[in-house]
């Protein structure tokens, strides 16, 4: 099943079996078992698990206080499309080993970018038939895909709302660029991630014309992929800072209205990022829960921050309570709306064993995994939804029913409230909701 | 000028008076000159200093680990009446003393809370007419009346979003009663602070029903108020947690989305406080922006957090640096919307002198009328304006306008970028505008 | 085996039996089975689990932002001494049901402080007979006690570090008559929680002289309390901030400094709390690594905080993969220095049914057993411990050893590093032993 | 006085000159005139500011999500000697034209580490004489060295506490290096940053093993600089976190804890840097006062953090609140032990104009310098200092005097606070301070 190139790249390590929850090897599942039917449907399908191209092929392990401690075999041609196509072999190895039917992307992950834009472009067009071919022989799709607008200097004052319109329009050329390699490798979905979109200063900012920009600016690209037939669904992701001091797709409810303010709402939905929930001060099933309020959710990418480290570290998820908190949400949410569980995550600087790749994603892995039958027996096995149903009931007959029908007015209230008298108190149950989860984890 | 009642509660001090930098006196103001004419108009006009009846006259010192260390002699009786015309004796002597024009109230500041809603509301009836007096004979006005629904253990599970109908009931009856005392106090604004709106876990939560019920109420309390000939503003007041785990109304940005959401855009504005915005994650003058850009900036709650403290600590503003950028914004923005500063502070546990409110207030109004000042030096003197201007100037003309009149579409952009060629870096200038702040200040 | 006062307050209620993890039963322990040998002792020795009396018979559900939601019916009484042994009989009854064997207090949660040091000191010695009583009675122990000199208005400039003398006088008798009545009571410890021992500005501060006061104020603790043939642990109880803005016992590393420097290592060791050590920016497991590194890990204090909120929440222990690292350092480090697991926790303010205070315990004991099931389970079946040993054993023998033994000189490893050439890379293997231990969770 | 190379590499920009706080040229210093003399001797002599080599010289502005925005002329020859020489061209050339008089540097900021120990050593051996030769030509000096153990990949676990002894035995190579280096150039202090000696994960950590290493590790660096008569301070500069997830030089309490737990204390004292204080969750101010109460306040690395990112943002200072307090301390401490005001700070990944370096600079010393001049006229124009001396008058006498001299036990106390009865409040009067302090920015 693997789809090895000219070189085999993770030698000594094959197809990534599912051995159940007593296996003690290493190398393989013990929760992840891509066609068990959860809630109506295979496991795979919940998920759609991707690859990141960015962090697994490109990332070296550079932190901002040292460079990196890999240096990937891929890497040593000279020549960026054979570089390219090495890295492609690579990362379709990888992914096939693991069993995994998705992958994401960057633009310049496929290739390292040009001089200028026309030769980014030829080389990115050169790319995509070696990579076109290497979906077809694998099965492997294609998530979503994005461009970079964030890693060279000219975008270092913001991509679409860079006060410089000639930046602006350089960003256009390079996610048209992105949105025709997406739809020409059949992408499902299309990423916004602006991460220079924000500022570093008030002092040199003026927010409204920056917002303006990017809401015009990010209808402009959705009416030229809809003018491509693209059908996907488009994805903003959320992140409150870092690169920048304050960016301005801050989380979930941010961006919703932003998305609601610029007419934007029917054509994009939430890629929302654990590590971007915590760093903006939510939990990531907040952010969930939020989103699917909204009937925004849209897709996930999957990682841990450190909750002692006010960085992205971008950790393999691995823990059970917060990823089980994750899985009801999107159960009871109906799943996500287009989009998957991407492992936007990357390897400590000190993992530097080929293996490690494939131990962070198997973990990863198993830890959705496990949690989605918790999270799945705890909606069927337990009273939690019984629970949660019957706390709100009172709005659903008499005063309270007319009330969420708008049939009610203030004075009407307080005519319900002298007539009621002193009200009892309804405890919240919080701890016994935590310890009926625990019992299921 | 001060308005002494009965028994005059702040011996031996008097009015405090303005005089400049250059005094030594503890207890004058050295830069709160209130008839100075600042950028068109006297100083008091721009802040419409407001002191808070909670903090200011029924605070403690209480902590989570301990009582108040404040026994105030407005208190003493016996009787709830008695001691809330002692109370407004108290505020109306401190607040004409300091020549402030304006105070704010929670319903129960007033007047104790009494057991069942028909003699709470007698109570405020009753003390209405005796605090209008006071104001007329002072010409001190009300800046904004606001309802506490979030002290009374009956909205323990939160008001207008409590799962039981007849709390929400009881809430809106409870909102009428300050809407009215607010009106018949020809009250400028009326307030909305969700303490409990928002959740302490999302086990027992409906996000979407709580909010959808939160927007329909706010909407049938200014429904009401406008049918009393209401014309003021309402303002809803972001904070991110604190009592709660999360509060829906998480910052500006959140609330903005909410109020257009449901339909309320044309009568909301923020009233945004220091001390939440940095709970959020976010400076203050970043929530400013945010509600400028909007046209939402409608009061500020002024104080200061503490930047190593997790919570609430509601210090008194003294930040120079800070509370400049704050005016410079509140002067870009052409000035509050309807609102004005409110010191929503206390004093710290152990500030235990009766001088220490005066003091604290006086260092207050001295740092935003500093900061004012600054301002505007900085926006008539220095050439920040036209820095900041200049900055966008490729969006006045040619393709950038173009772009911003929605004339272009994705491929344009393509074309002017190949046409254009690489970009040179233009330096955001930060530490310049940096020093050049700090210069004025 | 509960042992019930004249009046049953938990009525409804027997004792909690352990029925095993697949037990619906919410009143029933599921991993919780105190006879059960694990790792060489019984469950309830490695825990010695504790019931505060603080939070659980004196807390109201009172915050910042309102009153209690909890009426404690053995409050009723007027008379402090009749509502202390109230409480006493419902502690008893609570602490015997849920089958602990150990209880906590500060002085004043024993029985209402009054006016003056005479007269309190007389309650608590009234009161100690009726417990004591009921500690022969029950079988129930004393794990510690502390004196309360955080919460009266006399306290609010600090207690040892009051710049006052004669509040650190005062603070002196407090803490004698409560080592007086822990020593009588035959407290196995006794905690030190200098709540005020901070400042809350350094503008008044002066904190060599006041660390000096504290150093030598906890001396004479000591030295009296050996004097009255006190065997037990002192501890301290770091805590960063909260209720001041700074604390001196910020966290393990500087507590343990402190005590070196004051010399009081030999009598001292540490009581870490879960939501203290998260304030200070750490993991327990760090603290708890830091303190066994020192000899010092004394006891526990279990509760966790809330990730996203910046203060102390004191919720109920359940976070599966953060007490699985607790358990595996405290039998790594071969358990606790004389103290337990003390659950200083407290129920949310909505959860205002008695049944709520067992829920909370029971599923704090049941996520500390099943941790150190699992802890005992990676230790002794997995080879954890074995890649942790592996990881230093170039210290075994060789240069490594001879630089232990302090055999070698900076010219000495410049000679081996020249030696040796360059190295090569070892992963540190993070995400296997993540994964590792979630396969035992 | 510039001091210029073959090449002018900052043309346009001369000496900076002292103009005075009315002067509008932003190439002028407002406040530091480095020969006025403040609290009894020369500004610049309480400062010694000193410009990092690493960040204006070897930083481009790269970020973990794009490369460098700069490109230096100094960088572009390819022979690493010859870029080293021009590198130190540049560098005299801004310093002399700043009218600094001295700088700081990492081993490999002098000049590119080469593939080998023996090769890296002689590259450096062979800049030395041309450093020493600028350093005599300018009368710059050298306030301290360091060795940069924390970006080579071999330090990716750690460099003295790393599990490897080898890697450790290459640590120690390389600082002797170091420390050769730094003496040769007369350095008058020598720093230990220990950015990766901490931890990833504590899953494969011993901290016991690794502090005994460390502690052993800075005892032989000691003895070896000592006895090649180095006669200068040794610091440690502490930092909490990033890039590691934990460090363990976490803040000046761990640090000094440690210290005197290794019997380094009579040698080593803290650099401490303002942006590591607040990622510590301290104040700057803290942060010195507590190294002062331990006669350990070395040297200062000047920065400042963003109070809404959680890492290293590094700014250059500006808040003049902050710096004022800062030297406050410094005034009350009687200056810096040998160290001296080092700009640990970089640029905006978008400041890329050459001017932009000089302008930060110049804020960052005209922030000090009028902090200095501010603290001086608190200190001795207003009861500043007599407010808090008074504040603890109770122990200069009688009992409170007896207590500090160790006089008492815990019966006296006992028997004064029954004889004193209940105490009065006194006020903290912090809202006086503060007003106070900011009279005199």
């Amino acid at each position: 099943m693997p789809l090895i190139g000219d070189k085999e790249y993770f030698k000594g390590i094959g197809h990534i079996p599912f051995e159940g929850k007593d296996s003690d090897n290493p190398l393989a599942y013990k929760y992840y078992d891509p066609a068990r039917r959860v809630a109506g449907k295979p496991m795979k399908e919940h998920f759609k698990f991707a690859v990141a191209y960015w962090h697994s092929f490109c990332g070296t392990g550079a932190d901002p206080f040292g460079p990196g401690t890999l240096q990937h075999p891929w890497d040593a041609a000279g020549d960026p499309l054979e570089a390219a196509r090495n890295k492609a072999d690579a990362a379709f190895e990888f992914i096939t080993k693991l069993g995994f039917e998705y992958f994401c992307f960057h633009d310049f992950d496929l290739v390292q970018e040009a001089p200028t834009l026309k030769a980014s472009e030829k080389r990115i067009q050169d790319t995509l038939p070696y990579l076109k071919a290497k979906m077809e022989a694998s099965g492997v799709k294609l998530l979503w895909g994005t461009a970079n607008c964030f890693s060279h200097p000219r975008y270092m004052n913001g991509a679409s709302t860079n006060p410089d319109f000639r930046v602006l329009a350089r960003a256009g050329a390079q996610i048209k660029g992105a949105l025709d390699a997406t739809i020409a490798l059949g992408g499902e979905n299309y990423v916004f991630w602006g991460g220079r979109e924000g500022y570093m200063s008030l002092l040199n900012t003026k927010i409204d014309k920056e917002l303006d920009h990017m809401g015009r600016f990010l209808g402009m690209a959705r009416d030229y992929a809809r003018s491509k037939e693209f059908t996907g669904t488009f994805f903003i992701e959320p992140k409150p800072m870092e690169p920048m001091k304050h960016q301005y797709d801050y989380d979930a409810a941010t961006v919703i209205g932003f998305l609601r303010h610029y007419g934007l709402q029917d054509d994009f939905k939430l890629n929302l990022e654990v590590n971007h929930a915590t760093l903006a001060g939510h939990s990531m099933q907040h952010e969930m829960e939020i989103a699917a309020a909204h009937g925004m959710l849209g897709s996930i990418d999957a990682n841990r921050g450190d909750y002692q480290n006010g960085w992205d570290t971008d950790q393999f998820p691995n823990n059970l309570n917060e990823v089980t908190l994750m899985m009801l949400t999107l159960l009871e949410a109906g799943g996500l709306q287009g989009g998957g569980i991407n492992f936007d995550a990357k390897l400590r600087r000190n993992s530097t064993d080929p293996e490690d790749l494939f131990l962070a994603h198997i973990g990863g892995a198993d830890t959705f995994a496990r949690a989605l039958l918790i999270a799945e027996r705890i909606l069927t096995e337990s009273n939690y939804s019984e629970l949660r149903q019957k706390r709100y009931e009172s709005f659903e007959s008499g005063n309270g029913k007319a009330f969420e029908m708008g049939k009610l007015s203030l004075t009407d209230l307080y005519d319900i409230a002298v007539a009621q008298g002193e009200l009892p108190l309804y405890s919240g149950k919080q701890e016994m909701l935590e310890n009926l989860i625990n019992r299921y984890i």
